[in-house]
């Protein structure tokens, strides 16, 4: 009975999660732009009802429920929430209204700031999103710096000394490390108009496995997956009317995003049992479908039927052998979203140095774009042009999300791992993405990853799923055998 | 003090209707078909807490204030608030969840309904809507009948043997009027892909003032306008690709809907200092826009105008004398949101007599398709074809708006009286009009209507802003005017 009201309450407190998610949503799509002010205040409203849930509401529900007597699932969320509510407790209600109110602003003058490459619009609000950050770290509470109580949000238990382990033994291996010869013919490098693109797109990710009876595509300044409840889960993508594959890869990365939210558990909403593991997790999903799927050279030949089938103006004669080395050509580039599976964690280490040296108060806002430079240049030997390619080009920041780019590495690192153990399991793997059958691959996500929920952490649920414990050679074994350098 | 704590605690409530409003358009826009039960779960859980805010909330904060102290504007807003509380704190909270799920659900199914000419996959629902409907009438209280008591939530005080005799005189001097000869040519009747129909209709309403930084539009089953915030009135449309008048006559509707929300104060939000006075000046407005604008000879001049700027691959040469003569053909038809201004109320008088007679239960939701069927022979002369066309046309009883019709016919007599006083006092009307200048009306609508906010009722607003009091000889001079039958 007393569990029963804690789930009740628990789906409660998510529809109201669901709520704010369209907030957010329609915040980054259809908003109209005055309109800013009032999505602020609403999201600030919103934060302080779902923080009373989290809090006092909670509290009650949850005193009448003895741990000790639980068993098997009931167990396992019952102990999670304790562990949330422990958390989320120690952050007082007017602190949640206020980072939401200013989460909701920053976005918008952040997307200002890009689309007008002025940084100065953005960095007034970055600057008091930071010292709100650093505020939340100290509610938290931390042993070494204020940037891992943040961290934790993440990746549960991850210190930033064991991250930037990880990613300087990854830069040490890969830096400066490119592909030999130019490439001679992209062929992504075409007109085509963008609604075309987004038909294309829609297409082709409903091949995938999307369901577009629970969930669309949209166009926003920076794509992202919002998973706004069981049954809506909602992508974005950009176009650019001359390269298909910056608008093509980006979508099947969230659509990896999406398949996972798609494919959790759909009874006890609301609890660890139908809930994404962790941002690592999440990552590692929508970095498999778009790298050790999306650019195996079995997908390649899969991707060039479905170009000449869908857009059959535009594309005639594909050789999958072109698509896959423009895939997988290593150089330095800007933008992070783009990058090559290799160069793409120098991208990630640069923003875990720069936002941890942020809210440790080792330097200063208005250092940023100097400092960003600087390391890019240090890290991928190229030249910043603009702050809209630099400092400006990652939506995470204005959303509060310090903490967030380490899941990207250390999501591909699981990804590989899990591909590698895939491949062994399945010997017909690359026919059958080859002839576009990805039902299997589905099954077996859906067995191992999507329907454990929140109920083990990262690493356990990878252990179970691969049969080895977390290591890091799984990614530098998978780019060896795909990558000459 | 108690002042401001009252004036805060409605701007808080008003952020919280915001979001229920988006939630709504989100559903009639762009929700993935499979969110509808989640959606209509969010929507009873945001209907609580708004409830709580509207009653034992408010209450709290109105027994600090003391009315008699009062003055000016402060008075007025209270006074209202005073009336608002007693009729909210009649509806228990589980009810106002209840109605709110409900409502949610009854629309998807029936847009289903609608798209299948299916009564059955609707009529469950609107059997339950009714039912809580009058529950609601229970609660609120009536003298007369239950149907009065829902009568009121659209326009204070009326009763339905007031209206009955104001649409039976209508029905009287305008039964079978049709225009004599049959037209010549329709220059509407031409095929236009629906994006390029949306995107001329946008830039021909932003000529009409509609302001798309505060503002959107959309495509939906039914259109609407909904007001979400000060700075974000969204309106949506529908398209025939061989009819531009079905979307274009509807568009300007809820642009003259959308131009009355976008025109309201911008001072104490979410108080009846900044709100709409009514549904039938509501109505008024958008009747105003669509028919008594829309439709004048000076309006045709400029519409063949910006017909043949904007759509040149489809409008050459265009004699506005035949498009004013298209725009009032009257004759009998099947839907109510294309018909011409004088069988419209014919329309609205069986909707009213058929909705008066559900919630009187007089009848039963079983009969309806039938009752609908026979009272558009009797009073259109038409054979009905098929249930989409009859009586599944309208979204209102799914959303539970038992009530609403009557303010169309109102709106419409409203509309006229203004019009008419607009015409007197501008002796250059129509050559402004004729050249797109519709300045000088913004100016008189916003002093005259939108800034009165919700500080008078109906009649008081449409006396002060015409020197005179409420009366349908207007509409029926103003009909005569133009019409010939």
């Amino acid at each position: 009975m007393s569990l029963q009201k804690l789930y009740y309450h628990l789906e409660n407190t998510y529809h109201l999660h669901s709520i704010s998610s369209l907030l957010s949503w329609d915040q980054e799509t259809y908003m109209p732009e005055k309109a800013y002010e009032e999505r602020s205040k609403q999201m600030g409203i919103l934060a302080g009802i779902i923080h009373q849930k989290k809090t006092t509401e909670l509290r009650e529900v949850l005193n009448d429920i003895d741990l000790s007597v639980l068993k098997g699932n009931d167990f396992l969320i019952v102990k999670r929430i304790q562990q949330d509510f422990e958390k989320w407790s120690k952050i007082p209600e007017k602190f949640a209204v206020q980072l939401s109110e200013l989460t909701s602003q920053a976005q918008f003058y952040w997307d200002k700031a890009k689309k007008n490459n002025d940084f100065d619009l953005f960095s007034p609000y970055l600057e008091k999103l930071i010292n709100l950050k650093i505020q939340e770290a100290n509610y938290l509470g931390y042993e070494d710096c204020p940037y891992d109580a943040l961290l934790d949000d993440y990746e549960k238990g991850l210190k930033s000394k064991d991250f930037e382990n990880i990613i300087q033994s990854f830069v040490k291996e890969f830096y400066q490390k490119k592909s030999k010869n130019p490439l001679k013919n992209n062929p992504f490098f075409i007109n085509i108009p963008a609604l075309e693109q987004i038909e294309f797109a829609n297409r082709f990710i409903k091949d995938l496995g999307f369901d577009f009876t629970r969930g669309r595509q949209d166009l926003s300044s920076h794509p992202f997956s919002n998973a706004i409840s069981i049954h809506d889960v909602r992508i974005t993508t950009r176009v650019k009317e001359n390269d298909l594959q910056y608008m093509l890869y980006s979508t099947i990365h969230e659509t990896g995003h999406a398949l996972y939210e798609l494919g959790l558990n759909t009874e006890l909403i609301g609890t660890p049992y139908s809930e994404t593991c962790s941002l690592t997790i999440h990552e590692s999903q929508s970095r498999f479908w778009e790298n050790n799927i999306g650019r195996s050279l079995a997908f390649c030949k899969f991707l060039a039927q479905k170009l000449k089938e869908y857009l059959p103006k535009y594309f005639h004669e594909l050789n999958p052998d072109e698509i896959f080395l423009v895939l997988n050509y290593v150089q330095p580039s800007f933008i992070r979203t783009e990058a090559d599976e290799v160069t793409y964690h120098l991208h990630i280490a640069i923003r875990f140095e720069l936002e941890k040296a942020l809210i440790n108060q080792e330097i200063k806002v208005n250092d940023l774009p100097h400092l960003w430079n600087e390391k890019v240049h240090d890290y991928l030997g190229i030249t910043i042009p603009s702050d809209s390619l630099g400092v400006l080009q990652d939506v995470h920041w204005s959303a509060g999300l310090f903490g967030y780019f380490p899941t990207y590495s250390l999501g591909s690192f699981y990804a590989a791992q899990m591909y590698l153990h895939l491949k062994s399991l399945f010997p017909n793997f690359d026919s059958e993405i080859e002839n576009g059958n990805f039902e299997f691959i589905h099954q077996w996500l859906k067995k191992n990853i999507y329907s454990k929920g929140r109920l083990y952490n990262s690493n356990e649920i990878l252990e179970q799923a691969t049969g080895k414990p977390y290591n890091t050679n799984a990614f530098k074994q998978y780019i060896d055998s795909k990558i000459v350098f």
